[in-house]
């Protein structure tokens, strides 16, 4: 067997934070430790930043116990940054990596960290240095290549299920319209996992609207006041990411910021939640509604991860070791499906290129015709995902009639 | 002893729902069930308005297992109203009671609700009917006069604790100014509550603001523009009710709705945290500044109650029917916290009109002379009330300098 790569590990956590990225983070540093060939376990503070900056701390220094408090907690324990490295940054972050002989490089993120993880590897090759290089997945976004669904999704699906399903009975005992504003910029999975919260038929979300579909407002007007027609309530789930036939996101007409990938920023407002109530009250005679933005809610909230997602987040993060380590040179760890009616995982190692930059879509499959709603096969999927959601009760004596 | 007055019971739910409003319900029905003088337990559909319908169900229809389904689930089941009953409603209200030989009527609201349920008492003294008229009280704004606190505030508590809890550990990895908003018009006890969320010193909620106290812009930008020269990074938690010093809801200037107690809607728009943001993106070098409106997840989330809640809104139910049985005639139940370190609470009857119309607001003894924070006094008073939250871990390797 030929010896193992020596030489350093440097792990960093990127983009949006999940409420199980710590979950990699901690299934990586355990796995390193394990392994003689890796000597310093470094972890970058605030993502490609550190890396730039040579910003570590010394993941060896940990006691496990901690690690283990640390794996519960939602939110990027090293921070994030929203960065996207420039040619220029990769080839310092290269040299910054040599520099401090970093043999193992991990980064936990979306597309855009596979596609960084992508240059930075080609920068190694450039300059034959020995490496192994790996992304670790992870996005509530749910919108990664070569994967069934990714670490940080089930949790977030979680939390949008629960919060539509206490939304809905809010509605229920004071009916009305509710919209429901979910985030999700281009890819709908985290919108339609408000379809869980259905318990009893008349059960919102009685309206789910993803980007996937051109968003319409005469369509929507015209589906509401057909859903308020027939249940004198109406609750709608709405992706901050719908657009119009040009493809313009609806909401970033009132954004202000501009992110470093170009993107209007879309969450941390309530804008578009409050134009869609206001359009409602003005071209029907319904008086009550309310918009609701569950914004950054959903993504980091303490005391709500799936379990399975917890589970495969950790294993996701000791799996890019264990390949680094047998002598892949680099990959992407994906999450896969087996066939079968009982729900069971299993990881593959996927070229960096493969999941680097595009966005996966929630498949038609998965969408109703009517445009606004999910299809019972994507319940079929998601449901082992999410694990079992808090019951819910109605009273169930006939009203007595007028006394 | 005497005889027990005869006849049948009436219970409703009013107001904004809580995550235990049925705890309370199902409290009340299930001691109803004991007793043999009450004949017809009824539940009353949508509060008052069922009442003027004579709207009920059958609540002796309903099963013990049931019934606990029914109290684990967030958002009042009978259906809610926010109908402000007039002098004329009042009169068909007690037409109605008569005419249904309701002997009992129990009303679970907050302190419009208590003072519907003193006006109706009124009606059935002044019509020398025998009666027991009962106040159960209920409300996620903690702002019942006479009561320790409410049913219903600690599960909103502690959603907000742990809302804020995250969203400081996303703050943490992308640092910014995010603001909450958070719910109560008056009372500030709520968004006070954001304070549980503080785990390490440097732990946001940095700043918080009760609608107690006047809230001048200017004095806004400067406290986050301390904390962000200290953090480089500020969490705030902001009641939607902070209002200026003519005492005017900063909300309720972008605010299109009006209740039917006159007062503009506050909740269900994101605007108020819009404005805030707006503000210090105009006003500082900040760039990065997001704000997320709570809304209705914080009254009718699944799974998020505290158990000292939910265990005292069924014993409020269950003693306002207990009271109504010993032969008193009309008061609202409320609750009382014994003297002693470990948390213990009792229960009192109080007049109704003890606990209508008026509002309790956070004293001042539990907010800080800064204007911006709350004192140790009001955690001392909050924390039995929401029980243990989440544990949060952080890394605690010390940055190795630059590499």
């Amino acid at each position: 067997m030929a010896e193992k790569l020596e030489g350093n590990m440097l792990i960093a956590q990127s983009g949006g934070p999940t409420m199980v990225i710590n979950q990699s983070l901690v299934g990586a540093v355990i796995e390193a430790r394990k392994h003689p060939a890796i000597k310093g376990v470094f972890g970058s503070l605030h993502a490609i930043q550190g890396v730039l900056d040579g910003n570590f701390v010394d993941m060896r220094k940990e006691t496990p116990a901690n690690l283990e408090k640390v794996a519960a907690t939602p939110s990027s324990a090293l921070g994030s940054a929203r960065k996207k490295p420039s040619a220029d940054d990769c080839r310092r972050i290269f040299a910054n990596l040599a520099k401090n002989n970093v043999r193992y490089f991990f980064y936990i993120g979306g597309n855009d960290s596979a596609e960084a993880t992508h240059i930075i590897n080609e920068e190694a090759q450039k300059a034959d240095y020995a490496f192994r290089c790996f992304h670790i997945p992870k996005t509530i976004d749910n919108d990664l290549k070569e994967n069934d669904h990714t670490p940080g999704f089930a949790s977030a699906a979680r939390f949008v299920a629960c919060a539509v399903m206490g939304d809905n009975l809010d509605n229920r005992a004071l009916p009305g319209v509710k919209i429901d504003v979910v985030m999700g910029r281009n890819a709908g999975f985290l919108t339609a996992a408000s379809a869980l919260a259905r318990v009893y038929p008349d059960d919102g979300p009685h309206l789910i609207y993803l980007p996937e579909r051109t968003f319409s407002f005469d369509r929507f007007i015209a589906d509401v006041q057909e859903v308020y027609a027939r249940h004198k309530r109406c609750v709608i789930a709405v992706s901050e990411g719908i657009s119009d036939e040009k493809g313009e996101a609806i909401a970033s007409k009132f954004s202000k910021e501009v992110d470093s990938h170009g993107n209007k920023q879309l969450s941390g407002t309530g804008a578009l939640g409050d134009v869609l109530a206001a359009e409602i009250r003005a071209r029907t005679p319904i008086t009550r509604v309310r918009a609701d933005t569950f914004g950054y809610l959903q993504r980091s909230f303490p005391g709500m991860v799936s379990e399975v997602d917890a589970r495969e987040a950790r294993a996701v993060g000791a799996e890019a070791v264990k390949l680094a380590i047998s002598g892949i040179e680099s990959g992407s760890v994906a999450i896969r499906r087996k066939p079968g009616k009982k729900y069971r995982a299993y990881y593959e190692c996927v070229p960096l290129r493969n999941v680097a930059r595009e966005t996966r879509h929630v498949p038609d499959s998965f969408m109703a015709e009517s445009g606004n709603d999910v299809t019972p096969a994507f319940l079929d999927y998601i449901r082992p995902l999410v694990g079992r959601l808090p019951g819910i009760g109605r009273l169930k004596a006939a009203p007595l009639g007028r006394k």
